[in-house]
């Protein structure tokens, strides 16, 4: 930001400085949660920002990230930037494992996404990062690490994703840093085939430890869609030192022309032998504009969770 | 942030996407300022987002927040978001209770508002939220909490606010829950008349602490435009657990041309008798584009503060 | 942003709410970074905020911030505004001190500046903010202060830079306050005469410690363009209780098409006798709308350092 007037330095990047853009968007979200004992307030505001911009060759590249992440955007432990082409797609950042890159999570349910109650309760699980009510417990990427040790793997990661006619393919892999200090290493690879309103995939993920052995885990996922349902399931088997010894889940999405009802299941059974199903139910309906009155409950059967609910409005901006 | 190729969740928020709209606005300031001792700079940039949308069915929304206060705007305890209409407006996040939605505060006076010799500098208002030397001493909201115990509610927090011909209404309340612990619950509620010029109001808050009996606060407030001038008087009158037991104050504002010229007296007797005046003076110059000259002097009776001064430019984005 | 239903503030600043702007802009990269070590990924995204207005009487003003910087911007630690006219610029924030206002730094290598074995590691010189591989050692502005004791300056302090005709002149003071600690006061001049290709500059600074005898520095610099290439040179000169005996360095860059190549050796010697040499090779590959191809290599002969390196590409949004 600091101009200087003599700059040798400035030459260099000249030549495209206006050419790439910024759009600025974000959501916002207010109602009432019930967390098991009191309904309480919750609402929240997030800005957020979108460049982009394109070579003279024609490779698109660009970056996302929110206003609230803008210290951890600066050092690739939040947010991502990207390049891509013909190729594929290629992120560095806090991006996703690649078996999320393809698969993503089950539904969301409420207008605060209630994970209150989620497998992360499973006490087994609880180094696992992000594993709430209706997430696939990955274990790699932003939604996974931290398996072994107490080493987790923030960013900057690295990755890949495909689409080429049917087939997406995707792989991700960490550096074994996390900004200066040594952690686990993590390498992971996806595909999916997508034949009418069918998409079956696969995943595979592996954390290599600074100290012990390996974690793997596999993964098939399916999505389908009959009419105005969009069903989704998957099947997770872990091994070595993965604290996931299997997990599975199924969850659906129905619209109804503003309506929308999405549900879930969500079952992970940790190495030890203790485990755990979570289970979602939520409505929302659109009401223009970008606002939708959203609402949901979700509850499990770990021990200590209590049924979670809420009922807002949720505003994209 | 993170795009996902085979989503259900997408179908939900799909249709809107795109309509609401986020504007990029903020404010600046450059200048000298004396503490009582020492001139030193002051300078800041702020910029802040301004998000708002339609729903088909005519309802407004939107929110807004400050780079600055991005974490805070996450959770709720910072910025805020509303929806509107012809029933008013209903506002969720760190919004003012309802009596200072109707009435404000006085003029601030510099361009730096001059707040270093003001009412909090009386110990036993000590731990009072947000009391300058001309800000009226509100009970609830962002500029009140904290009179019993160590307890702040610092949201989120609701406010309605509706205008009716002549009528204007205001209720806010707290849910006992700041973030995840329980604090004091608050419940306010203003209401204010305007005939001509003229303008009169009530309001009237209760903070209903965890332990303890109830504080209490009434106050009147009345603001009147007699040509080029505007001015604005209130009463507040406190009780039960409150550690005001009253206070009041005037403030004028008068424009000539690109000049305004700005003027306070506040004052406010805690429960234990102690007491203090503050006073300020000040002058705002125009120079037209969003720019200002801006000075002032601030100063007040109460032991161990002295007298504040300004001098700057102000900048509105 | 809490609006108020009956505030005479509104008054004063109603004029030009809607003239000034911000533009919204930032920087990415992604690649990879040999730490002497390890080759490692590093990526970022930063969203910039420019502000810009003028005044009816023509005088213009402004500010600039980064997200990931709005709290420092909010006290003017970070980022700063700006009041500009015929008589020059006046700065206040977040600035550089007079010579480097005028002068900068040698240029950059490499995407994301590989300052890893730079000067600082010069034991005798570690208190000096800033100074990496490439940077000219000033002793005032965010890029010096600390040399006394253990007091650093980070604002806000004023920075005036004016050019008329072949003369720029630049002057710059701290207040002797951080925030609101008593630190190190500091002054500098610069001015710089251009003759055809030819720019040649003279600065000088002082640091007025709260305990102890004064800093002071003396610096020659000159920057030369001779057809595509542009080259910079410095001698620093440090006198009283600076810290820095003497530095000198000297930079080039060359364009060539689309392809830039620069490069820099920096000495520095501490006032305790022991001194280092840093060095820099990168090049730049401009493939339009924003986006580079960059790379680098910098070492120096400074114990306890290692060669740094980087290759990846960098987005201007």
């Amino acid at each position: 930001m600091k101009k200087v007037l003599f700059a040798t330095t400035a030459l260099v990047f000249s030549a495209g400085i206006a050419a790439a853009e910024v759009s600025v968007g974000g959501d916002g979200r207010m109602g009432v949660v019930y967390n098991g004992s009191d309904w309480n307030f919750s609402s929240r505001i997030r800005v957020s920002f979108t460049a982009s911009g394109t070579t003279d060759g024609g490779l698109e590249f660009g970056g996302s990230m929110r206003a609230d992440q803008a210290s951890g955007a600066k050092n690739g432990t939040a947010a991502s930037v990207y390049i891509s082409g013909a190729f594929g797609k290629l992120s560095m950042g806090d991006v996703v494992g690649a078996p999320e890159a393809l698969f993503g999570d089950l539904p969301e349910v409420g207008y605060t996404d209630l994970d209150g109650a989620g497998l992360s309760n499973v006490t087994a699980l609880d180094g696992r990062n992000n594993l709430g009510a209706n997430e696939i417990p990955y274990l790699t990427g932003d939604n996974g690490g931290n398996v072994v040790g107490n080493d987790s793997n923030s960013g900057p990661n690295l990755l890949y994703t495909g689409t080429f006619g049917a087939f997406s393919v995707a792989a991700s892999m960490s550096d074994g840093k996390d900004v200066s200090t040594s952690v686990n290493q993590e390498y992971a690879v996806a595909g999916a085939y997508t034949f009418g309103n069918y998409t079956v995939g696969l995943g595979y993920e592996i954390v290599d430890p600074t100290t012990g052995s390996n974690a793997k885990q596999a993964m098939i996922s399916g999505v389908a869609q009959f009419g105005n349902t969009s069903v989704k399931a998957y099947y997770a088997d872990g091994s070595g030192s993965n604290n996931l010894d299997k997990g599975y889940g199924i969850g659906a999405t129905s619209v109804f022309g503003a309506t929308s009802v999405m549900a879930y299941v969500n079952y992970a059974k940790a190495d030890d032998g203790t485990d755990g199903t979570t289970y979602g139910l939520g409505a929302a309906y659109d009401l223009g504009g970008g606002a939708s009155i959203v609402g949901g409950v979700a509850d499990s059967d770990i021990a200590n969770t209590d049924t979670q609910a809420d009922l807002g409005v949720k505003f994209k901006f």
